[in-house]
């Protein structure tokens, strides 16, 4: 068994969801067993581990304080609700089978290498996406997040409290940040660019390009509850048929702006089968290659005024760093540079990149472009290579040009 | 105070749900509280508390036994997700205070007299109403019963042995049927029919005369979970379109139909904001005057086809009880007889009329017809109106003739 398979094998069974797939949510029991299986695999490697004031966990191969700033990868260990095993998971596991194979290499950087567990990239918890790199770049403020709330009204705060997370610290950390030349984040590919190359095309690996400008909404339709046995249908106001005119209008705005948007999570009260509910809410997802795009999508609910909860401004990642990494992957049968590719998927890079970090992406071949979904995957030979590419970018930024 | 004021008040403060109004689901912490409350209520009066195999509650002035078939009166203590103070509770509190004004006006019965309090008549918890009187009267099969599943996936078996019910002797039970020779279930008015009639006309409690058929679906959804960011609406399976159309098309059914239609409860999987759902399941409530408009709502869904939780035909209540309380309970400016009116809402007075007991429903007038929301609603003064309608009703079937 390869070096990545293994590590992704031993992390299987932490977090497993009854209704399939994973619930790693942040600062959750399988997310704190994640954490320690993090600081377990860096101690094992003699790395020294570090968490920031946003509750993100590095580990350094030498010292970025004084040797600094170092080459940086990693991903997140967190999950979206019924996700996959590869989101996240992928990028920190094949991280540290880099460094194994830098050492097995003989490689002695001329740099600090660190790798980073970014928390909740998922923001399934408390709503808002890429929060530990939020936190951390000071792009959303410490207060901000601290109030948000989960599902069950706890805020981020107290949950923050009950995990040890010193409260007066929390949020920007200027000293992490210094520590950071450059950051490479590998990644299952979420989409068929590279499944549907063939030929001397063939890739198991790409370079990113970009980050479409995306966001969240929340829309509050109020109803007025009543008897679903004995209200008048006249004299009823029922927020779930608003519910059924904002699904189709955001799908009808998304196809004709271009830009893909959807409605999945809802939440109704009291949602009981014989009660007219008094509230539904709605959340909208909604990204575009173009902002114009996305905005048209919002701007055409039918009187509904949507509450933005989170917005990450079109990303682009350092066009000549891009080159330089897509030129050290190549393409294993024409040997030219990796494809580069634009993603509507945010991640932490994109936080990092909007922050003036010089940044990067691999992405690895998914065989169906599945994501957020157990059926997500990556083959064990797509694994291995994506490994292989991002120790050789590893290698040439360790001991190459700092970008 | 009045009687039935006060007892209301003394369990005003229990099971209050966060988002307004009542959470008292069958055999959570709140609902077993109120089982005590009814034993203690019964015991002040020195009425011999019962529990029959159904978990059902009842108190007993006299021997049923011995001297039955009795006389009963009663409600439920249960509430839906948000529901009001009134529903369920007045009947079982007016039924306490009306014991306590026969024997003010020093009533000696000539039959035992029972206070019943139906077990999860909302049907909250399990997903079915009127379980407790449905499994009494064996309408619906103890097996059945015991597989139910509630939202976190316990089933209706384990909880009742947790709360230490002998699941072996569990569902029908003929020697607690045996008792009942006469039932009566004062309950609020779910409906404007009292509050909108004006002059000689006014009443403040009327007689029931028919339960609409009624009954709840449910219809899943499938899709197939992807990300929301990455994949193209044309590739896409998404459920919540689905439910969209599935929302119109109830509620234009039941608008042609005559019928009241309703998807109040939603269960959307995974519900993550960016995460494509992988199912939602939507629950279809719906009623008629006549049977055939129910169907019709529901032959007319698109392709999906509903699975029907539960179905109850038509109520006609003893027409000639019906009268003959009319007449008892009478309209206070008029003389005339009390209103006799029909209802969209099940009860399970509707269910022991089903089985064969003669029955009976009193309603109290509700100023908005509000119901199953915490702004449902009687007056002080209409609910000592109903303890005295209820009082009278006892006094004649307890000293008069039986039915």
């Amino acid at each position: 068994m390869s070096c990545v398979t293994g590590l992704l094998k031993d992390v299987a069974d932490v977090g497993r969801a009854t209704a399939g797939g994973y619930a790693r949510f942040a600062w959750t029991t399988p997310d704190l067993e994640l954490r320690e299986w993090f600081a377990a695999e860096a101690a094992a490697r003699g790395l020294d581990v570090v968490v920031d004031r946003a509750g993100n966990q590095w580990a350094w191969w030498g010292d970025p304080d004084a040797d600094g700033p170092g080459v940086v990868t990693g991903s997140h260990l967190d999950s979206v609700p019924g996700g996959g095993a590869f989101d996240g998971p992928l990028g920190v596991a094949s991280a540290f089978c880099a460094i194994d194979a830098l050492r097995a290499h003989g490689v002695q950087p001329s740099r600090p290498l660190g790798i980073v567990s970014f928390s909740d990239e998922e923001g399934a918890r408390f709503g808002l996406a890429c929060l530990g790199s939020r936190a951390v770049t000071g792009t959303v403020a410490a207060g901000r997040l601290l109030g948000l709330r989960d599902d069950d009204g706890e805020t981020f705060g107290d949950v923050l409290a009950g995990a040890g997370v010193d409260l007066a610290r929390y949020g920007r950390d200027d000293e992490a940040l210094a520590r950071i030349g450059v950051f490479v984040e590998l990644h299952v590919e979420q989409g068929r660019y590279l499944a549907d190359l063939t030929g001397t095309d063939e890739a198991p690996v790409a370079v990113a390009s970009t980050i479409w400008p995306h966001g969240r909404w929340r829309v509050d339709l109020h109803g007025e509850a009543n008897h679903a046995g004995t209200t008048p249908l006249a004299h009823r106001h029922d927020p779930m048929l608003d519910l059924a005119g904002v699904v189709q209008d955001v799908r009808a705005a998304a196809t004709s702006a271009g830009a893909l948007a959807t409605v999945a999570k809802v939440a109704v009260e009291p949602n009981g089968v014989n009660a007219i509910p008094s509230r539904v809410r709605a959340w909208i997802d909604a990204r575009a290659p173009q902002e114009g795009a996305v905005r048209a999508v919002l701007a055409d609910l039918a009187g509904h005024t949507p509450v933005e909860e989170s917005w990450t401004p079109a990303t682009v990642f350092d066009p000549e760093l891009a080159a330089r990494l897509a030129a050290v992957v190549g393409r294993p049968r024409s040997g030219d540079p990796a494809p580069v590719v634009g993603t509507g998927a945010g991640h932490d890079a994109g936080i990092l990149a909007a922050a003036g970090v010089p940044t990067a992406m691999l992405f690895v071949r998914n065989p169906t472009g599945a994501s957020h979904t157990p059926a997500e995957h990556a083959e064990d030979a797509d694994c291995e290579a994506g490994v292989v590419a991002l120790t050789r970018v590893l290698a040439d930024l360790l001991l190459g040009e700092a970008p």
